[in-house]
């Protein structure tokens, strides 16, 4: 059966194709993909920073939502028709990481989408271990922001964020933006640092406390609005030196750090400040099956902005445009590709 | 009453003075020292390193032992001749750190024999809340020791060691010293990476794995040794841009760093690292009071090879030779200065 395909080809192209697909294999599941949202990452593969792990012939796309389009051999607890998302982690099961419960960094993951083909195609076939079941009523578009929502929820699990706790955010982009969002919910006082403009503008219509460095010193900024003590909680989300500097000036004694952010150099770290303050540092990487349970009753339960997160909707031939679009647009938040015929 | 006190008067340099003491205050206690080991920090002090702190006169030594002398109006609890050790750490109380129970890293926090006088002295006063009971039979050259152990602790505890963990201890002077033998205790299978050959020596004779950078990439020994795995707890005590490096190549998924040593410029760290492994880390600064407890019961069990560890012991009257003799002797461990008249 013939399906359409987005092909990332290098050089921040794509090409459009019609492909033959195959039936899902023992244990596969095949999905009618609806939406997939542009991640970062995607934006860094077009930009050609991946070439060496997803090549030059390579359908990317991992934030998507979706319908059982047909079930492998051996496959049972889905039918076709259900909606439903994909968590994009194939993990091996074998490594130290894994034996020890660490699935979602298994030492030697596969990343559905970089590493495997992704959603940006009509029908995409994966593990059927990666699925989760929509709740009824949640729109297919919403459903798309589960995958980067679940990445918020690991984060402020880490952060381990309760009430009462003053929580800084570093880089408002989408995630810093989502991880504003659920750490408010699980009950802090949140603020978010970011040097756009527009983006500024987006968390303070979200209600939330916006430190502009431009306009002052950060970190004293804080430090005054916290009687003192500093942030409890703080997201390093920018992946900047700027950035780094800040979450340790920031930080009050015992204060949990975060990091998000995918730094590709190595940033200078005050390390004089976490022996001081006895400061924390948490790595957080993709999420664990619960986080995708939490983002979906998130969703569910309104306290995501969806409509307001998503600000762009292009169709599936419109792919080179969304990513071309987005890459120099600082007002965009989240584009989804629609990639069936309907919504 | 006259006594015998040594002043650090800057450059390298002590005076040993007669000086008058007064009678504790109300709420203090005074002490006759027995013996005050040098700590890296008084080597600072005495190199120079730190006179904006301290001062040009100013009496330092805080890893005392001793005897209680007298006490001040209202102090109860002790009794003169009673063998004491001083947690040197006078915490304002009032600042956020203090009220959430971290007094140890209270924001204002004053460390008695830096930013008061200390005990390279005969009779030194402090205030009654920072004494603690020695347990009967405890050596008092060996008791000088429970200040550093007590940093040991305090790492290990901020580590969670627990049996079976494989742990790596980076630079072996007398804290990572300390801190592998009590990381022994807590059921850690211990290594240590150190560069000075006779601290390599000691390490052996310790019954300790060790690594040398010079003789091979230290991070694959580790992985290698713990079946590509990694260390699961890491305690950075070198203060260097090598062991920073280190830490990181060498974590374990969700390892636990305890950054341990004072790093005067902020070093290069991979975070990227820390987000691909979910590394964890804890700065680490002195103690609590229950981390003196657990020093002193270990010490009591005989954990601690105190006799290894104490390499030289030296006269009030010799300190400077002492300073001198510590800061160009790769062989040293530990240097005690016998303060009071008897041992």
């Amino acid at each position: 059966m013939e399906t359409t395909a987005a092909f990332y080809v290098g050089d921040r192209h794509f090409t459009i194709e019609q492909i033959d697909t195959k039936p899902p294999g023992p244990g596969e599941i095949q999905i009618d993909v609806a939406y997939c949202g542009i991640c970062g990452t995607d934006l860094h593969v077009y930009l050609g920073h991946m070439d060496a792990r997803v090549g030059k012939h390579r359908v990317i796309g991992h934030e998507m939502s979706g319908t059982v389009a047909a079930l492998g051999e051996g496959v049972s607890g889905f039918e076709p028709g259900q909606p439903v998302v994909v968590r994009p982690l194939h993990h091996c099961g074998q490594c130290p990481a894994c034996q020890r419960g660490h699935q979602h960094i298994c030492q030697n993951l596969k990343f559905l989408g970089l590493d495997t083909h992704g959603a940006f195609q009509q029908k995409w076939t994966v593990p059927a271990h990666t699925l989760h079941h929509l709740p009824d009523g949640l729109p297919l578009s919403h459903a798309a922001l589960i995958e980067p929502l679940a990445v918020a929820c690991h984060d402020v699990k880490r952060g381990r964020v309760s009430p009462g706790d003053d929580v800084l955010v570093i880089g408002g982009g989408p995630i810093g933006m989502l991880i504003a969002m659920v750490a408010r919910q699980a009950g802090g006082t949140v603020a978010i640092s970011e040097i756009n403009k527009n983006r500024i503008a987006f968390a303070q219509k979200l209600g939330f406390a916006t430190h502009d460095p431009a306009d002052g010193d950060v970190a004293e900024s804080i430090l005054k609005a916290t009687g003192n003590k500093g942030a409890d909680v703080i997201f390093e989300v920018s992946g900047s030196q700027p950035g780094v500097s800040l979450m340790t000036a920031t930080a009050a004694t015992r204060a949990r750090i975060v990091m998000v952010a995918i730094h590709a150099t190595a940033p200078q770290v005050d390390l004089f400040q976490f022996f001081w303050r006895e400061i924390e540092m948490f790595g957080a990487r993709v999420y664990e099956p619960q986080d995708y349970e939490e983002a979906m009753e998130l969703l569910g339960a309104g306290v995501i902005d969806a409509d307001a997160m998503i600000t762009d909707i292009k169709r599936l031939d419109e792919i080179g445009d969304a990513f071309s679009d987005l890459a120099g647009n600082p007002e965009a938040m989240k584009t989804l590709i629609q990639c069936g015929t309907e919504a």
